[in-house]
């Protein structure tokens, strides 16, 4: 089992790479060892194999559907949350005090790469675990007590009530009204679309946490609060509706396993909510949470990918297909298998790189977002600063490269990867909302540009690079890597270069002009930072051979590293020549002049 | 209606561009003018727009079954095949000697555009046609009368039936076999997979156009023979079964309108076949009619991402969303509509840029076809040339650019896109055969380096070059175009920069290190072409402003030409860079060496 994805992989980065057991080093994780992180890697591992990848196709060919006022999901959801829960997963990540396992996010980030690379249509416990971390954040006891332990066992499901029809992009156009009540509760009032999870009968109550706005509050972001809004109150007579309509289900490209809910609140002028925290303090809550979702949807990305990539994998290994092309003669001569054909190898190696780049640069990130909880003083702000400044990449680059590794997944299966004889095509379709949900492409981009290197007066973006350069410092010691550290260096340069070309606007005041390439120096700087993880891996790998001194297949796993770390630094790295030179162009082309373009 | 495509932008580019009345001076096409070439268009668009385009989602969502033997389609496939078949658009490219219109393939491809746009689930008539056109240009005129009347009214579906499981890109494994018969016919035998609208309710006989060996034939691509393989043999006592067993139909990522089958031949020993033409002959007759198939795959890419781009744009002007990057804090103020946004304008010039410049380069090779067919002497041998080194381009540029190109449409809609509410969800799946079939990129890309560019010692090449050499000498005495007549000029010396890097390895026999990369060149080679088109629109669009003094929406047409291509020369150019770079690049990666690489 697990032929999803590769645990030998997932140890060498949480292992080797970025060695999980020095986080314990730190009093929060304290009660923790390589022991504690092995149970629950194998624990998660046990409930996708057994659970989850099984019923990959099951929850993708039912659809949730809606009839009358309930929504009905693949039954084989209700195993998989109750396992789960069970196994204490939901509240992996929380602390002792609110019942959960305080395992760090390295640990639990990664759980969930397992988990979406078994079945991503099973995405119902990420939900709630995002939702009661928010209550157990900036909830009063009273919520926490109320709400949490429900969640936590998976009895309750927990969801993000951000999105209104007119509101995607642009939070601070939310019109869902809260009116206080004599008692401190509010009246809530307004619609959600793409509630993931919103609706369902599986589990005994909905846990909305929903972004709504206080009668008089002030306009834009700062008038935005945060509600606890539950499908069913609790009462002391029983369970009582909440006035929380499902007023439709999406049907959707892919992830068909969890139904996206348009709902509609306070129809009958009955549905309250409980303000969490302060009012008008809701879009600082979420900023707070944002950075640990947004990893969620890398991780999402990341195991689709990886998923796809070991099916296409194993499809080239065994699938005989004309001959070599130096041998196209030997017609008497058996077919060979396509991965021995060079544009073959060329797709799987993209995929490979790919797929255990984005993993890298999530692990690092994740790792970075535990040290900015657990440490003190100067190391958690530097911490802080990096995750910060690597979201925007981490978010991105494995949605939209996942987007195109699965893409080329699909094409190394030729036709029958269009089939439904094998589970390219619904990977395809799976992965491409992650470019979408959670803050798409674009605003990614502006918030790296127009907020993150920026940020302290380019403190996160002086952090980063430092790492960087201390990645390039070590490979430089090794003779085999050093080209590969010369070449990085020569990118950092280039990012500086098209810094510098763009950075006058901003001074300007021009905010649009400098942001209008956005999306393409997210895209540059997303090369760099995954060719600085893979050199990373490259150094690990080095050391593994020259100390170790590996055989069989270690050997080969940590030559595959080096092989793949060239290979991205030869076929991927120069994508940054055409994305610099087009940023550091001073054709104005995209931006609305007063004459409006004939497109 | 006609909301899928631009008739402007089609007019323009037939008229303006590559001014269709040209042809007529050639015998061939001497009783066509502006008016004949108008009325088939018209007709084409009626029929897209009556019978095609309302039921662009029935036949994706409810998909052909195969039960008790039978192959049900979906009932509106009956209409718009007879219209199709009453029109004459079936044979509108063949001879009048054989009852079609010998209309030019300029606008026989241009239907195809049309009708793909408009539902490209609806492929059945273009099958047709491209089946009859073999038995046309090579078959007997027994089998001509028996077969190509009834195929051309429509009454009878068209196949080509080439694929086998174990023969896909490897057409020489092909191993359905031909027993020659006393009378002079063959007892075929074995599978075909993948055969699109193989079989169906609609048609009255399926005729597929087979590939199959002659007992005792020469191995690989030398003893491959053509057939027609009826469903049903017509005799005198009426219509008998030939022996052809739908066992099965393949579920499909998209395309879902059209079946595609896996067939068994002579389970019962009763399958007849009928040679067309010469025993052995059977490839290169399918090689003559590749072409014409490729244009029409073209298109069909072309199609597919024009209706999704013209979806995207109308969502673009009326989806309001935030405000302007520069009008952030302006609370009060409505919000824009999400075309002002830079990275959205981006989106859909890119979109813009791809599909008309796609459509551009398909009309190019379509012109440069139909000459190669008429013309005499060096030009009709010109002709063949260009169109021979375009075709690689002409089928994978709207066939890989056109996927991101529909995934950028998808972006354009955020969440919305995602769901079955839009129609570009549907376009996204569709659209991702078009790398695959009728040769997969890879295909195209070996065809393209090794043997398209050294074809007739390098001739083909040469008239390319030349041909796009004129266009940049017109564009540079444009003050305005200079710029992009220099660029384009940069990009062809960075072409040979490239060969002159491969060659060498060509030269030595080492055709696997020569072509290991070949699919960047054909990534290359397809930026440069399209650059190309697009200057050679810009010159038209310019030449229009300066003596045609147009106004309104006219103006705003020849502008956004201009624009465009602007942008495909800022945005798309660059990204030669990367390729060229890798190209030259001589670490060698991703050839097999005698120990197998751990990916």
């Amino acid at each position: 089992m697990s032929a999803y994805f590769s645990k030998r992989n997932l140890n060498f980065l949480l292992h080797e790479v970025f060695r999980a057991e020095d986080l314990t080093q730190y009093h929060h994780f304290a009660d923790h060892d390589r022991g504690t992180f092995d149970m629950a890697i194998d624990s998660a591992t046990h409930i996708a194999d057994t659970l989850m990848h099984p019923h990959v196709r099951d929850v993708d060919r039912n659809q949730p559907e809606l009839k009358d006022g309930q929504v009905t999901v693949h039954p084989s959801i209700r195993a998989y949350i109750k396992a789960v829960g069970d196994a204490g997963l939901i509240g992996a990540g929380f602390s002792f005090d609110h019942g959960g396992q305080q395992l760090p996010e390295l640990i639990t980030s990664s759980i969930g790469f397992i988990l979406m690379a078994a079945n991503n249509g099973m995405m119902y416990t990420g939900l709630t675990s995002g939702a009661a971390d928010l209550i157990a954040s900036f909830g009063s006891p009273e919520l926490i007590e109320a709400y949490v332990p429900n969640m936590l066992s998976g009895n309750w499901q927990g969801t993000m009530a951000l999105t209104e029809p007119q509101a995607g992009s642009s939070l601070s156009d939310v019109t869902t009204s809260a009116t206080p009540q004599p008692d401190g509760t509010y009246k809530i009032k307004g619609q959600k679309v793409f509630i993931s999870a919103g609706d369902h009968d599986v589990a005994d109550n909905i846990i909305h946490l929903m972004l709504a706005r206080i009668d008089g509050a002030p306009k834009g972001t700062k008038g935005i609060s945060l509600f606890v809004v539950p499908k069913y109150r609790i009462t002391e007579s029983g369970k009582v509706s909440n006035d929380v309509t499902s007023t439709g289900v999406y049907h959707k490209l892919g992830q068909k396993g969890v139904p996206a809910m348009h709902l509609t609140m306070g129809e009958a002028d009955n549905c309250i909510g409980y303000l969490v925290g302060q009012p008008h303090q809701g879009l600082p809550y979420m900023f707070q949470m944002m950075n640990g979702a947004r990893i969620g949807v890398g991780m999402t990305a990341a195991g689709i990918a990886t998923a796809a990539y070991h099916a296409a994998l194993q499809y080239a290994r065994e699938r005989p297909q004309s001959r070599r092309l130096n041998e196209k003669n030997a017609l008497d001569a058996p077919q060979t298998a396509i991965i021995n054909h060079p544009d073959v190898r060329r797709m799987l190696l993209f995929q490979k790189a790919v797929t255990e780049g984005s993993l890298s640069l999530l692990l690092e990130a994740a790792r970075a977002y535990d040290i900015s909880r657990v440490a003190e003083g100067e190391e958690k702000e530097n911490a802080h600063l990096l995750v910060e400044i690597l979201m925007p990449m981490a978010k991105t680059y494995p949605s939209e490269m996942g987007v195109q590794s699965v893409s080329q997944s699909l094409q190394t299966f030729g036709g029958y990867g269009f089939t439904e004889d094998f589970p390219v095509e619904q990977l395809y379709r799976d992965i491409r909302i992650t470019p979408i949900y959670e803050g798409t492409t674009g605003i990614q981009a502006q918030d790296l540009l127009g907020r993150k290197m920026t940020m302290k007066g380019g403190k996160a973006a002086q952090i980063l690079m430092g790492e960087v350069g201390k990645t390039i410092a070590e490979a430089a010691t090794h003779d085999e890597l050093k080209p590969y550290a010369t070449m990085l260096k020569t990118e950092l340069g280039r990012v500086q270069e098209v810094l510098q070309a763009l950075m006058p606007h901003a001074g300007a005041g021009d905010v649009e002009r400098y942001l209008s390439d956005a999306t393409l120096f997210l895209e540059q700087m997303g090369i760099v930072v995954v060719a600085w993880q893979w050199l990373k891996q490259a150094i690990v790998a080095k050391q593994a051979m020259l100390t170790q001194n590996p055989q069989g297949d270690e050997l080969a796993f940590y030559e595959g590293k080096l092989h793949t770390m060239k290979f991205f630094f030869h076929y991927e790295v120069p994508k940054t020549l055409g994305l610099a030179a087009r940023l550091k162009d001073t054709e104005v082309l995209t931006i609305v002049s007063a004459k409006e373009l004939a497109l």
